[in-house]
């Protein structure tokens, strides 16, 4: 069983993927634990600097340098908000390519729900109770197994 | 628009989630760029130590100590075969819990072909050829928008 390759991707012999593999570009963008951490939280609905850094137990110095890298490559925006009598601060907020993150933070969330010892906290939706699960979707609504994948 | 926390996990305050969240998790098994790259490897029919290291541009003592680890967690299994006149080499398949890190694989492609720079493989279904994505379903086949994703 295996998911199959089209195209330039099955041209390819013995030489590396390198970065005209997606998921490598996508992972040395936002593949590190600690940014994947940060956006969870961001989607959880945490925005504020000193928030994320607890939830997420790093350093500031962490926290803001894997910040800043979620701005640069368009992951996060920075709001600017002010406290009476405080400075301004910044507030982080998914962009669109943030929001689009979803699907890759659910299925980590899925898979260690299942095949991880600890807490397996369950997806559901809101609206009607029922489970959400992160799963292969074809425009035509046909049920999608593995073998079944063309990736190209 | 945020994604809703319930029970324990909106319970907790300002202290880390730490190892009750499952995203975490699993990112501490398999969240590794290398380990990645191997499973979408595997995921695509290759199988052999050398064919692995020289598709994923790794060192053999990198892959080595990767692949080590997905079989010790249980996402990989080795498989002995013997070509004529050489020692017993193994392959390398996906378990049961390695086939579940498909939409993980997959949803990480989606978003490197959406947002970032190089080619942009698609995916689509063999059968029908319609694209194929990686979403959230609802089993009461609702379709499910991120305000109303319940995780708890």
């Amino acid at each position: 069983m295996s998911v199959q390759l089209a195209g330039r991707l099955a041209a390819r012999a013995d030489e590396p993927l390198g970065d005209r593999c997606p998921m490598d570009r996508a992972l040395q963008l936002v593949g590190n634990r600690t940014s994947l951490l940060l956006l969870r939280e961001v989607f959880y609905g945490v925005s504020r600097f000193d928030a994320l850094v607890k939830r997420v137990g790093v350093t500031e110095a962490s926290a803001a340098q894997r910040l800043r890298e979620l701005v640069e490559i368009g992951v996060l925006a920075k709001e600017p908000y002010k406290e009476p009598g405080q400075r301004t601060r910044y507030a982080y907020v998914l962009t669109e390519a943030g929001h689009d993150l979803l699907p890759v933070v659910l299925a980590l969330v899925q898979w260690g729900a299942r095949h991880t010892d600890g807490p397996a906290p369950r997806m559901r939706h809101a609206d009607c109770g029922k489970p959400i699960s992160v799963a292969l979707h074809c425009a035509a609504d046909h049920d999608v197994v593995e073998d079944d994948v063309i990736v190209g």
